[in-house]
């Protein structure tokens, strides 16, 4: 039974009158020819594209008006239910994948095109058949949630599964997360997970399968490459680099953020290049320094989400902070205005939080560069009132690092302690 | 009275020695051959620079030890209060400079190194001799704040200043201002003001001129520049553009950002190049459509505060959102994640805000990118719960709208209808 999913119109006539349907590998024939497999569609589809898988693991997608010849090479054979657990190469190294959710897991296919809405780690595994020539992958789903939906007792969950690995003969561990809220996690592991002796990447895709130029096969491929060659430990976040090529980057997992909602180069390091760079085959490696700070591994995996983020912008309620303490928030983290300030309008709430012993950090929403509030006299009044400047963090690292701080000591001066220390890199000079 | 303001030990010694002081200026030879004027230093000043400050409007600062000779070659006769008015010259352009505070008016006194904490729009004009090359300058102080302290209100003293100079003989019109809250500033004014016939720009500096490397001067000659030659109006943002050279960058003032702490290149128009760039004496100009979409000049200068910014992250805290609906909030501008999403823990909240007729607007926390809210299932549970998806608005920009929509409509469809109408170029496409 022929197979048109997202297919409507004058490309399922297209398709049907070509004798062709998802899954089949075909040669298109236009201004360039392409090979490849075709792939189902699905969100804002039109009637005038066909969406064509390339072997280098990218989707294309082509107008039918501008194509002059359309070859069938193969028939969809198998379904996804039917591939066989590939070989395993007892010569190549292990590699652990993990499962979350997320886009990655979600509508990826790359075989077939068929779609389905949870896909395991197993799975993943299976539809880039690539992977199985770096590396014998073993595979397990932890839980199955779009990223926006994570929640922290979800970190607490990847951490604890990865605490059973730390003893195994595995390079490297992969996690398959959604991307919106990937550097939270992988924030959270930098820290409860210090030290950890094998690395840890985290992997999305920006693009499902069913849109043109989809990531997920190349940033799989990457990661699972970068485990098997880079001998070094640490977190990290694995995506496409930018939009020019199939390079793809690894990032400090407390140095990263989201800083795009489309694009497939939509993460970058704050303040500086990717850690490493991966091109073809070549790892190039851009830090010196190693990513954990402490070199012991001494899991701790206790938090407490007591920690508010305060934006702070002209016309902001000082009332609202006021409910935030009065609700037993027990660390506000400011993301203030430049070098690190906040207005005059709020220094009555902030001695009230202060007296309350509730720890109180400064990051900027400008996001990069280094807190400094020696320079002005506002950020020299906020010192004085008990800000604590936390150097160049980025807000949200310095939100996630609160939570697990909180939930490693109750004592103020350890909580500061903690906050300042250097761990995992979430502090660079 | 020789001057040494900021210098200690050894710097002030070789100062001491060599006869000289803060105003005079001087020839230096070490590596290379400076000449300039002596500066006055203030924070985190060491004992082996002294800081000069070039012609080209640059500070830079030298070590003492590397210096091989060092050469008077005038006296700093005048002091800041000595100033002569400056001769206007019948046949240039007249431009208004407007004066609220921040760094660019603080620090600054480009000939004698003299400080004081509050500079007038006047002085900053004289300080800074070749503006007076280009344009005839008036000048008035409004207020006098760091702009971490600005608040709605110092708002519309501004507007209501440049609304009584709509009918004026200027070119334009410069608003020296803190950088901290600029682009909210800017914002304010591009929607309250729009169609405003003739350009507003706002300059400010990221370094005040006791330290090495200042940007005043030269953000405030490309902005006399652009006003004097560019026959547009708008609200736009000036400020220095990169590191490497001397181009000024000008931004619309819905479209810009201060993406970094201290450097000089912090302001960045996000998801696009600057409106208009400055070289030298060259300016070229990279949009195609003017800035403004209403074209009538009818400006609107109110505004209702009762906005709150709900920056969404896993662990967020609904009974937050609660508090904020019970505050009286009349509008919440969500930083979702990636797309434009915020976790299902939320969605009561949500319902509940919705129910009570509050504006929820969703824009994204990665900041560069449009919000596409109907890809994913969350967006979709979300639009359907009464958010509004505001394409792609910066955050800081779509709170200062909705702040702005408040006031001047208390009907829920209006207020939705100006939030997606675009007035100033804070939607692009």
């Amino acid at each position: 039974m022929p197979e048109y999913t997202g297919y409507v119109g004058r490309s399922l006539e297209f398709l049907k009158s070509n004798d062709i349907a998802v899954g089949d590998t075909v040669k298109l024939v236009g201004d360039l020819t392409y090979s490849g497999i075709i792939m189902p569609r699905y969100e804002h589809s039109d009637d005038k594209h066909i969406v064509l898988k390339l072997s280098s693991g990218y989707n294309v997608g082509l107008e039918i008006d501008k194509l002059e010849k359309i070859e069938k090479l193969f028939t969809s054979g198998k379904s996804i239910d039917t591939f066989q657990k590939l070989e395993e190469n007892p010569s190549l190294p292990k590699v652990l994948l993990l499962s979350t959710g997320g886009t990655i897991a979600s509508k990826v296919d790359y075989r077939t095109g068929a779609v389905t809405p949870i896909l395991t780690a197993e799975e993943l595994n299976l539809s880039v058949p690539e992977l199985a020539k770096i590396a014998n992958i073993d595979t397990e789903v932890i839980f199955s949630e779009y990223s926006e939906n994570i929640v922290p007792d979800h970190w607490l969950q990847i951490a604890k599964k990865l605490i059973e690995y730390s003893n195994s003969d595995y390079s490297g561990i992969i996690i398959a997360h959604g991307t919106d809220t990937m550097h939270y996690t992988s924030s959270f592991l930098s820290f409860a997970l210090a030290g950890y002796p094998i690395p840890i990447v985290l992997v999305g895709s920006q693009r499902s399968s069913d849109r043109a130029s989809s990531d997920a096969a190349l940033n799989l491929i990457g990661a699972t490459k970068f485990l098997v060659e880079c001998k070094t430990n640490g977190v990290y976040v694995i995506m496409h680099h930018n939009e020019s090529d199939e390079t793809i980057a690894c990032h400090f997992g407390t140095r990263v953020r989201k800083n795009h909602t489309s694009k497939r180069s939509a993460f970058q390091t704050i303040g500086g290049d990717p850690a490493y760079i991966i091109i073809n085959n070549k790892i190039q490696r851009n830090v010196k320094d190693d990513f954990f700070k402490v070199k012991e591994f001494k899991p701790k995996i206790n938090l407490d989400t007591k920690v508010a983020l305060v934006k702070y912008h002209p016309g902001y309620d000082p009332r609202l902070l006021d409910k935030i303490i009065d609700m037993g928030f027990k660390a506000i983290i400011f993301e203030g205005t430049g070098l690190g300030h906040i207005g005059k309008t709020m220094y009555d709430c902030v001695k009230k939080a202060h007296g309350k012993n509730i720890f109180l950090g400064m990051t900027s929403q400008c996001i990069d560069g280094r807190i400094g509030m020696t320079v002005y006299e506002s950020g020299r009044d906020l010192l004085d009132l008990g800000i604590i400047p936390l150097e160049n963090m980025i807000p949200e690292v310095a939100l996630v690092k609160a939570m697990w701080a909180l939930g490693n000591s109750q004592n103020n001066e350890e909580i500061k302690k903690i906050m300042l220390e250097n761990i995992a890199s979430e502090m660079s000079y």
